[in-house]
Protein backbone atom coordinates (compact mmCIF):
# COMPACT_ATOMS: atom_id res chain seq x y z
CA UNK A 1 0.00 0.00 0.00
CA UNK A 2 1.16 3.35 -0.87
CA UNK A 3 2.27 5.20 2.19
CA UNK A 4 1.29 9.50 1.85
CA UNK A 5 3.03 11.80 3.74
CA UNK A 6 1.76 15.53 4.76
CA UNK A 7 4.39 17.48 3.30
CA UNK A 8 4.69 21.31 4.64
CA UNK A 9 4.97 23.42 1.42
CA UNK A 10 5.32 27.51 1.43
CA UNK A 11 6.78 27.81 -2.19
CA UNK A 12 9.88 28.48 -1.21
CA UNK A 13 13.01 26.85 -2.55
CA UNK A 14 13.35 24.97 0.50
CA UNK A 15 10.06 23.41 0.92
CA UNK A 16 10.33 22.16 -2.98
CA UNK A 17 12.83 20.45 -2.44
CA UNK A 18 11.73 18.35 0.49
CA UNK A 19 8.75 17.86 -1.64
CA UNK A 20 10.73 16.55 -4.28
CA UNK A 21 12.97 14.42 -1.65
CA UNK A 22 9.53 12.74 -0.01
CA UNK A 23 8.60 12.02 -3.74
CA UNK A 24 11.45 9.90 -4.49
CA UNK A 25 11.00 7.99 -1.08
CA UNK A 26 7.76 6.62 -2.80
CA UNK A 27 5.01 8.82 -0.59
CA UNK A 28 2.00 9.83 -2.14
CA UNK A 29 1.85 13.80 -0.97
CA UNK A 30 -1.20 16.01 0.52
CA UNK A 31 0.87 19.50 -0.09
CA UNK A 32 -0.59 21.78 2.92
CA UNK A 33 0.21 25.56 2.80
CA UNK A 34 -0.64 28.65 4.74
CA UNK A 35 -2.36 31.93 3.93
CA UNK A 36 -1.19 33.96 7.37
CA UNK A 37 -2.21 37.43 6.67
CA UNK A 38 1.20 37.58 4.55
CA UNK A 39 1.09 40.86 2.67
CA UNK A 40 1.76 38.87 -0.49
CA UNK A 41 -0.18 35.89 -2.27
CA UNK A 42 2.03 35.56 -4.81
CA UNK A 43 3.83 32.71 -2.23
CA UNK A 44 0.18 30.84 -2.32
CA UNK A 45 0.55 30.73 -6.35
CA UNK A 46 4.19 29.68 -6.13
CA UNK A 47 3.39 26.48 -3.62
CA UNK A 48 -0.25 25.82 -6.37
CA UNK A 49 2.76 25.66 -9.37
CA UNK A 50 5.14 23.36 -7.52
CA UNK A 51 2.47 21.15 -6.19
CA UNK A 52 0.68 20.50 -9.20
CA UNK A 53 4.22 19.97 -11.05
CA UNK A 54 5.48 17.71 -8.45
CA UNK A 55 1.35 15.58 -8.79
CA UNK A 56 0.46 15.75 -5.49
CA UNK A 57 -2.80 13.75 -4.05
CA UNK A 58 -3.63 16.97 -2.37
CA UNK A 59 -3.31 20.46 -1.93
CA UNK A 60 -4.94 22.24 1.39
CA UNK A 61 -4.27 25.40 1.88
CA UNK A 62 -5.42 27.07 5.40
CA UNK A 63 -5.94 30.48 6.20
CA UNK A 64 -4.94 31.06 9.72
CA UNK A 65 -5.07 35.25 11.06
CA UNK A 66 -1.52 35.18 12.85
CA UNK A 67 -2.20 39.13 12.80
CA UNK A 68 -4.66 38.49 16.15
CA UNK A 69 -0.73 37.85 17.75
CA UNK A 70 0.55 41.79 16.73
CA UNK A 71 3.46 39.81 15.08
CA UNK A 72 6.18 40.42 12.84
CA UNK A 73 7.83 41.56 9.84
CA UNK A 74 6.37 38.98 7.84
CA UNK A 75 2.56 39.18 8.95
CA UNK A 76 2.24 43.31 9.79
CA UNK A 77 3.77 47.05 7.98
CA UNK A 78 7.27 46.91 9.77
CA UNK A 79 9.50 47.06 6.90
CA UNK A 80 11.59 44.11 5.52
CA UNK A 81 14.87 44.41 6.53
CA UNK A 82 17.14 45.00 3.08
CA UNK A 83 20.60 44.19 2.20
CA UNK A 84 22.11 42.57 5.23
CA UNK A 85 25.01 39.94 4.63
CA UNK A 86 24.51 36.07 5.08
CA UNK A 87 26.76 36.05 8.38
CA UNK A 88 24.73 39.24 9.71
CA UNK A 89 21.40 36.96 8.66
CA UNK A 90 22.09 33.93 10.88
CA UNK A 91 22.83 35.55 14.01
CA UNK A 92 20.20 36.58 16.86
CA UNK A 93 16.24 35.85 16.43
CA UNK A 94 15.37 38.05 13.56
CA UNK A 95 12.87 40.57 12.91
CA UNK A 96 11.13 38.28 10.47
CA UNK A 97 10.51 35.83 13.38
CA UNK A 98 6.66 34.65 13.91
CA UNK A 99 6.29 33.86 16.86
CA UNK A 100 5.78 30.11 17.25
CA UNK A 101 4.82 29.83 13.79
CA UNK A 102 6.15 26.34 12.98
CA UNK A 103 4.06 25.06 15.98
CA UNK A 104 1.15 26.48 14.58
CA UNK A 105 2.07 24.79 10.79
CA UNK A 106 2.71 21.36 12.47
CA UNK A 107 -0.28 21.15 14.56
CA UNK A 108 -2.22 21.90 11.61
CA UNK A 109 0.20 19.12 9.86
CA UNK A 110 -0.27 16.83 12.18
CA UNK A 111 -4.32 17.24 12.28
CA UNK A 112 -4.11 16.75 8.90
CA UNK A 113 -1.72 13.27 8.95
CA UNK A 114 -4.23 11.82 11.51
CA UNK A 115 -7.53 12.34 9.84
CA UNK A 116 -5.20 10.89 6.43
CA UNK A 117 -3.82 8.25 7.81
CA UNK A 118 -0.64 9.23 7.55
CA UNK A 119 2.41 8.81 9.73
CA UNK A 120 5.10 11.07 8.39
CA UNK A 121 5.48 14.70 8.09
CA UNK A 122 7.90 16.51 5.90
CA UNK A 123 9.04 20.17 6.66
CA UNK A 124 11.96 22.14 5.15
CA UNK A 125 13.65 23.79 8.52
CA UNK A 126 17.01 24.67 8.67
CA UNK A 127 19.66 25.17 11.80
CA UNK A 128 21.96 26.73 9.52
CA UNK A 129 20.67 29.89 8.08
CA UNK A 130 18.18 30.46 10.44
CA UNK A 131 19.76 29.95 13.44
CA UNK A 132 18.13 32.56 15.11
CA UNK A 133 14.99 30.80 15.00
CA UNK A 134 14.29 28.96 18.03
CA UNK A 135 11.92 26.71 15.78
CA UNK A 136 14.22 26.11 13.48
CA UNK A 137 16.22 23.39 15.74
CA UNK A 138 16.65 19.60 15.95
CA UNK A 139 16.03 19.55 18.97
CA UNK A 140 12.40 21.90 18.58
CA UNK A 141 11.78 19.04 15.73
CA UNK A 142 12.33 16.26 18.32
CA UNK A 143 10.47 17.63 21.18
CA UNK A 144 7.51 18.79 18.54
CA UNK A 145 7.49 14.94 16.82
CA UNK A 146 7.29 13.44 20.96
CA UNK A 147 4.64 15.35 21.80
CA UNK A 148 2.67 14.35 18.81
CA UNK A 149 2.83 10.68 19.44
CA UNK A 150 1.53 11.60 22.79
CA UNK A 151 -1.12 13.80 21.18
CA UNK A 152 -2.72 11.59 18.16
CA UNK A 153 -4.29 8.12 17.71
CA UNK A 154 -1.38 7.05 15.69
CA UNK A 155 0.70 7.41 19.19
CA UNK A 156 -2.20 5.84 21.20
CA UNK A 157 -2.09 2.95 18.49
CA UNK A 158 1.75 1.99 18.52
CA UNK A 159 2.31 3.82 15.28
CA UNK A 160 5.23 5.79 15.28
CA UNK A 161 4.63 9.27 14.08
CA UNK A 162 7.49 11.03 12.63
CA UNK A 163 8.52 14.26 11.59
CA UNK A 164 11.33 14.73 9.18
CA UNK A 165 13.47 17.63 8.49
CA UNK A 166 15.85 16.64 6.08
CA UNK A 167 17.17 19.86 5.13
CA UNK A 168 18.17 20.40 9.06
CA UNK A 169 21.60 20.28 8.67
CA UNK A 170 22.35 21.08 4.96
CA UNK A 171 23.76 24.44 3.59
CA UNK A 172 21.85 26.08 0.55
CA UNK A 173 24.12 25.16 -1.89
CA UNK A 174 23.56 21.55 -1.16
CA UNK A 175 20.21 21.74 -1.23
CA UNK A 176 20.12 23.26 -4.43
CA UNK A 177 22.41 20.55 -5.86
CA UNK A 178 19.87 17.96 -4.43
CA UNK A 179 16.88 19.51 -5.27
CA UNK A 180 18.50 19.79 -8.98
CA UNK A 181 19.33 16.35 -8.93
CA UNK A 182 15.88 15.88 -8.12
CA UNK A 183 14.48 17.63 -10.62
CA UNK A 184 12.95 20.14 -8.75
CA UNK A 185 12.39 23.48 -10.82
CA UNK A 186 13.47 26.63 -9.24
CA UNK A 187 11.72 28.62 -11.16
CA UNK A 188 8.44 27.99 -9.90
CA UNK A 189 9.61 28.71 -6.28
CA UNK A 190 9.47 32.19 -4.95
CA UNK A 191 11.88 33.07 -1.38
CA UNK A 192 11.51 36.82 -1.47
CA UNK A 193 9.76 38.52 1.61
CA UNK A 194 8.85 41.54 -0.49
CA UNK A 195 8.20 40.66 -4.15
CA UNK A 196 6.69 43.17 -6.67
CA UNK A 197 2.69 42.74 -8.14
CA UNK A 198 4.58 40.17 -10.48
CA UNK A 199 6.29 37.75 -8.26
CA UNK A 200 9.50 39.37 -9.03
CA UNK A 201 11.94 38.99 -6.41
CA UNK A 202 13.66 42.58 -4.92
CA UNK A 203 16.82 40.67 -4.39
CA UNK A 204 17.89 42.57 -0.74
CA UNK A 205 16.04 41.00 1.68
CA UNK A 206 17.51 37.96 3.71
CA UNK A 207 15.79 35.60 1.82
CA UNK A 208 16.79 36.42 -1.95
CA UNK A 209 20.62 36.87 -0.10
CA UNK A 210 20.39 33.60 1.46
CA UNK A 211 18.96 31.93 -2.00
CA UNK A 212 21.60 34.15 -4.43
CA UNK A 213 24.06 33.16 -2.15
CA UNK A 214 23.28 29.24 -2.43
CA UNK A 215 23.08 29.45 -6.29
CA UNK A 216 26.39 31.29 -6.53
CA UNK A 217 28.60 28.37 -3.88
CA UNK A 218 25.80 26.06 -5.70
CA UNK A 219 27.47 27.08 -9.01
CA UNK A 220 24.39 27.01 -10.98
CA UNK A 221 21.95 30.23 -12.33
CA UNK A 222 19.26 31.40 -10.01
CA UNK A 223 16.02 31.19 -12.71
CA UNK A 224 13.88 33.41 -10.90
CA UNK A 225 13.73 36.80 -11.64
CA UNK A 226 15.10 39.93 -9.35
CA UNK A 227 14.25 43.63 -9.40
CA UNK A 228 17.95 44.19 -7.92
CA UNK A 229 20.79 41.76 -8.06
CA UNK A 230 23.44 42.44 -4.70
CA UNK A 231 27.02 40.79 -4.50
CA UNK A 232 26.26 37.66 -2.90
CA UNK A 233 28.36 37.61 0.59
CA UNK B 1 4.57 43.70 38.14
CA UNK B 2 1.53 41.69 37.36
CA UNK B 3 2.01 38.70 35.61
CA UNK B 4 0.28 37.41 32.56
CA UNK B 5 -1.42 34.33 32.00
CA UNK B 6 -3.09 33.11 28.78
CA UNK B 7 -6.32 30.96 29.71
CA UNK B 8 -7.80 29.11 27.14
CA UNK B 9 -11.89 29.60 27.32
CA UNK B 10 -14.09 27.41 25.73
CA UNK B 11 -17.19 28.66 27.32
CA UNK B 12 -17.50 25.59 29.22
CA UNK B 13 -17.67 24.65 32.62
CA UNK B 14 -13.79 23.72 33.12
CA UNK B 15 -12.16 26.46 31.38
CA UNK B 16 -14.68 28.84 33.34
CA UNK B 17 -13.34 27.31 36.22
CA UNK B 18 -9.60 27.07 35.28
CA UNK B 19 -9.89 31.49 34.13
CA UNK B 20 -11.24 31.75 38.18
CA UNK B 21 -8.32 29.69 39.40
CA UNK B 22 -5.61 31.59 36.79
CA UNK B 23 -7.47 34.73 38.83
CA UNK B 24 -7.02 33.76 42.29
CA UNK B 25 -3.24 33.29 41.61
CA UNK B 26 -3.00 36.85 40.70
CA UNK B 27 -2.43 36.74 37.17
CA UNK B 28 -3.61 39.27 34.56
CA UNK B 29 -5.80 37.23 32.03
CA UNK B 30 -5.29 36.81 28.21
CA UNK B 31 -8.49 35.03 27.14
CA UNK B 32 -8.60 32.96 23.91
CA UNK B 33 -11.07 31.48 22.62
CA UNK B 34 -11.81 29.57 18.84
CA UNK B 35 -14.48 29.65 16.57
CA UNK B 36 -13.50 26.73 14.60
CA UNK B 37 -16.40 25.52 12.16
CA UNK B 38 -18.49 24.44 15.16
CA UNK B 39 -22.34 24.15 14.77
CA UNK B 40 -23.55 26.38 17.13
CA UNK B 41 -22.02 30.06 17.98
CA UNK B 42 -23.32 29.58 21.51
CA UNK B 43 -20.06 28.52 22.67
CA UNK B 44 -18.05 31.51 22.10
CA UNK B 45 -21.12 33.75 23.46
CA UNK B 46 -20.80 32.13 26.64
CA UNK B 47 -17.12 32.86 26.55
CA UNK B 48 -17.65 36.56 25.97
CA UNK B 49 -19.70 36.62 28.93
CA UNK B 50 -17.46 34.60 31.10
CA UNK B 51 -14.51 36.60 30.45
CA UNK B 52 -16.15 39.91 31.28
CA UNK B 53 -17.26 38.64 34.07
CA UNK B 54 -13.71 37.40 35.30
CA UNK B 55 -12.76 41.06 34.30
CA UNK B 56 -10.11 39.97 32.02
CA UNK B 57 -7.70 42.49 30.47
CA UNK B 58 -7.88 41.05 26.91
CA UNK B 59 -10.38 38.45 25.12
CA UNK B 60 -8.87 36.94 21.57
CA UNK B 61 -11.00 34.92 19.83
CA UNK B 62 -9.33 33.09 16.51
CA UNK B 63 -10.98 32.22 13.55
CA UNK B 64 -9.71 28.45 12.44
CA UNK B 65 -11.12 26.04 10.06
CA UNK B 66 -10.70 22.65 11.43
CA UNK B 67 -13.41 21.70 8.75
CA UNK B 68 -10.59 21.38 5.68
CA UNK B 69 -9.67 18.54 8.19
CA UNK B 70 -13.20 16.72 7.33
CA UNK B 71 -13.23 16.49 11.41
CA UNK B 72 -15.36 15.10 13.69
CA UNK B 73 -18.98 15.20 14.75
CA UNK B 74 -18.25 18.47 16.54
CA UNK B 75 -16.94 20.25 13.18
CA UNK B 76 -19.63 18.29 11.12
CA UNK B 77 -22.68 16.63 9.85
CA UNK B 78 -22.02 13.90 12.06
CA UNK B 79 -24.69 12.87 14.60
CA UNK B 80 -23.77 14.01 18.06
CA UNK B 81 -24.46 11.00 20.56
CA UNK B 82 -26.80 11.19 22.59
CA UNK B 83 -27.93 9.26 25.77
CA UNK B 84 -24.61 7.45 26.81
CA UNK B 85 -23.99 6.87 30.26
CA UNK B 86 -20.80 8.78 31.96
CA UNK B 87 -18.71 5.51 31.94
CA UNK B 88 -19.73 4.59 28.01
CA UNK B 89 -18.26 8.03 27.96
CA UNK B 90 -14.97 7.61 29.41
CA UNK B 91 -13.96 4.48 27.48
CA UNK B 92 -12.14 4.43 23.74
CA UNK B 93 -11.95 7.50 21.46
CA UNK B 94 -14.95 9.22 21.29
CA UNK B 95 -16.44 9.91 17.95
CA UNK B 96 -16.43 13.82 19.13
CA UNK B 97 -12.68 13.69 18.95
CA UNK B 98 -10.96 16.58 16.75
CA UNK B 99 -8.12 15.74 15.24
CA UNK B 100 -5.38 17.53 17.40
CA UNK B 101 -7.49 20.17 18.70
CA UNK B 102 -5.56 20.46 21.76
CA UNK B 103 -2.13 20.98 20.47
CA UNK B 104 -3.83 23.36 17.57
CA UNK B 105 -5.13 25.46 20.66
CA UNK B 106 -2.31 25.51 22.81
CA UNK B 107 -0.34 26.21 19.96
CA UNK B 108 -2.14 29.50 19.08
CA UNK B 109 -1.67 30.07 22.74
CA UNK B 110 2.05 29.81 22.88
CA UNK B 111 2.32 32.34 20.36
CA UNK B 112 0.09 35.05 21.93
CA UNK B 113 1.78 34.11 25.23
CA UNK B 114 5.06 34.83 23.38
CA UNK B 115 4.36 38.53 22.05
CA UNK B 116 2.07 39.23 25.25
CA UNK B 117 5.65 38.31 26.92
CA UNK B 118 3.51 35.79 29.10
CA UNK B 119 5.01 32.68 30.53
CA UNK B 120 2.18 31.12 31.54
CA UNK B 121 -0.58 28.73 29.75
CA UNK B 122 -3.65 27.18 31.19
CA UNK B 123 -6.11 25.23 29.88
CA UNK B 124 -8.95 22.76 31.39
CA UNK B 125 -8.17 19.14 30.17
CA UNK B 126 -9.21 16.73 32.57
CA UNK B 127 -7.75 12.71 32.56
CA UNK B 128 -10.92 11.58 34.20
CA UNK B 129 -13.79 12.10 32.08
CA UNK B 130 -12.38 12.50 29.01
CA UNK B 131 -9.49 9.05 29.19
CA UNK B 132 -10.58 8.79 25.44
CA UNK B 133 -9.05 11.47 24.38
CA UNK B 134 -5.21 11.11 23.63
CA UNK B 135 -4.79 15.23 24.40
CA UNK B 136 -6.19 15.48 27.36
CA UNK B 137 -3.17 13.37 29.37
CA UNK B 138 -1.05 14.25 31.71
CA UNK B 139 2.28 13.04 29.53
CA UNK B 140 0.72 15.27 26.35
CA UNK B 141 0.92 18.26 28.41
CA UNK B 142 4.19 17.73 29.96
CA UNK B 143 5.63 17.02 26.11
CA UNK B 144 3.99 20.29 24.69
CA UNK B 145 5.21 22.26 27.52
CA UNK B 146 8.97 20.73 26.85
CA UNK B 147 8.69 21.52 22.79
CA UNK B 148 7.41 24.65 24.06
CA UNK B 149 9.92 25.68 25.76
CA UNK B 150 12.39 24.56 23.01
CA UNK B 151 10.05 26.61 20.09
CA UNK B 152 9.95 30.13 21.76
CA UNK B 153 12.19 33.05 22.84
CA UNK B 154 10.82 32.35 26.17
CA UNK B 155 12.63 29.16 26.61
CA UNK B 156 15.63 30.73 24.43
CA UNK B 157 16.04 33.04 26.83
CA UNK B 158 15.80 30.95 29.75
CA UNK B 159 12.11 31.75 31.05
CA UNK B 160 10.43 28.89 31.87
CA UNK B 161 7.21 28.82 29.90
CA UNK B 162 4.95 26.62 31.68
CA UNK B 163 1.37 24.86 31.05
CA UNK B 164 -0.82 24.40 33.58
CA UNK B 165 -3.71 21.74 33.78
CA UNK B 166 -4.85 22.40 37.49
CA UNK B 167 -8.48 20.36 36.27
CA UNK B 168 -6.22 17.26 34.92
CA UNK B 169 -7.06 14.78 37.99
CA UNK B 170 -10.01 16.20 39.26
CA UNK B 171 -14.08 14.97 39.39
CA UNK B 172 -16.49 16.70 37.47
CA UNK B 173 -17.67 17.06 41.35
CA UNK B 174 -14.56 18.31 42.39
CA UNK B 175 -14.15 21.20 39.73
CA UNK B 176 -17.62 22.21 40.49
CA UNK B 177 -17.02 22.25 44.24
CA UNK B 178 -13.92 24.33 43.60
CA UNK B 179 -15.51 26.86 41.01
CA UNK B 180 -18.20 27.44 43.56
CA UNK B 181 -15.41 28.41 46.11
CA UNK B 182 -13.87 30.55 44.02
CA UNK B 183 -16.99 33.01 42.92
CA UNK B 184 -17.76 31.16 39.24
CA UNK B 185 -21.00 31.38 38.25
CA UNK B 186 -22.06 28.40 36.05
CA UNK B 187 -24.98 29.97 34.86
CA UNK B 188 -23.23 31.62 32.02
CA UNK B 189 -21.49 28.31 31.08
CA UNK B 190 -22.15 26.18 28.22
CA UNK B 191 -21.18 22.46 28.03
CA UNK B 192 -23.82 21.10 25.12
CA UNK B 193 -22.87 19.84 22.20
CA UNK B 194 -26.08 20.71 20.85
CA UNK B 195 -27.79 23.75 22.25
CA UNK B 196 -30.93 24.45 20.42
CA UNK B 197 -30.69 28.64 18.98
CA UNK B 198 -31.62 30.12 22.67
CA UNK B 199 -28.34 28.46 23.69
CA UNK B 200 -30.46 25.94 25.85
CA UNK B 201 -28.46 22.71 26.57
CA UNK B 202 -29.74 19.52 25.05
CA UNK B 203 -29.42 17.12 28.36
CA UNK B 204 -28.70 14.34 26.50
CA UNK B 205 -25.10 14.44 24.50
CA UNK B 206 -22.39 13.30 26.19
CA UNK B 207 -20.83 16.45 27.66
CA UNK B 208 -24.50 17.24 29.43
CA UNK B 209 -24.18 13.66 30.88
CA UNK B 210 -20.96 14.55 32.77
CA UNK B 211 -21.95 17.77 33.81
CA UNK B 212 -25.86 16.80 35.23
CA UNK B 213 -23.51 14.07 36.74
CA UNK B 214 -20.85 15.98 38.14
CA UNK B 215 -23.64 18.74 39.77
CA UNK B 216 -25.63 15.72 41.18
CA UNK B 217 -22.18 14.06 42.83
CA UNK B 218 -21.89 17.79 43.87
CA UNK B 219 -24.66 18.29 45.57
CA UNK B 220 -26.01 21.10 44.75
CA UNK B 221 -28.40 22.55 41.72
CA UNK B 222 -27.15 23.13 37.65
CA UNK B 223 -28.05 26.45 37.16
CA UNK B 224 -28.33 26.16 33.25
CA UNK B 225 -31.30 24.82 31.84
CA UNK B 226 -31.64 21.67 30.12
CA UNK B 227 -34.62 20.52 27.04
CA UNK B 228 -34.52 17.02 28.45
CA UNK B 229 -33.24 15.94 31.72
CA UNK B 230 -32.07 12.17 31.98
CA UNK B 231 -31.54 10.68 35.19
CA UNK B 232 -27.09 11.05 35.83
CA UNK B 233 -25.75 7.34 35.69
Amino acid sequence: MTKTAVVLLSGGLDSATVLAIARRQEFEIIALSFRYGQRHDAEIGAAQSIAKRAGVRRHVIADIDLRIFGASALTSELAVPKGRSASEISHGIPITYVPARNTIFLSYALALAEVSDSSDIFLGVNALDYSGYPDCRPEYIQAFERMANLATRAGVEGRHLAIHAPLMHQTKAEIIAHGLALGVDYALTLSCYDPDASSVACGECDACQLRLKGFAEAGVPDPVRYRVRMAAT
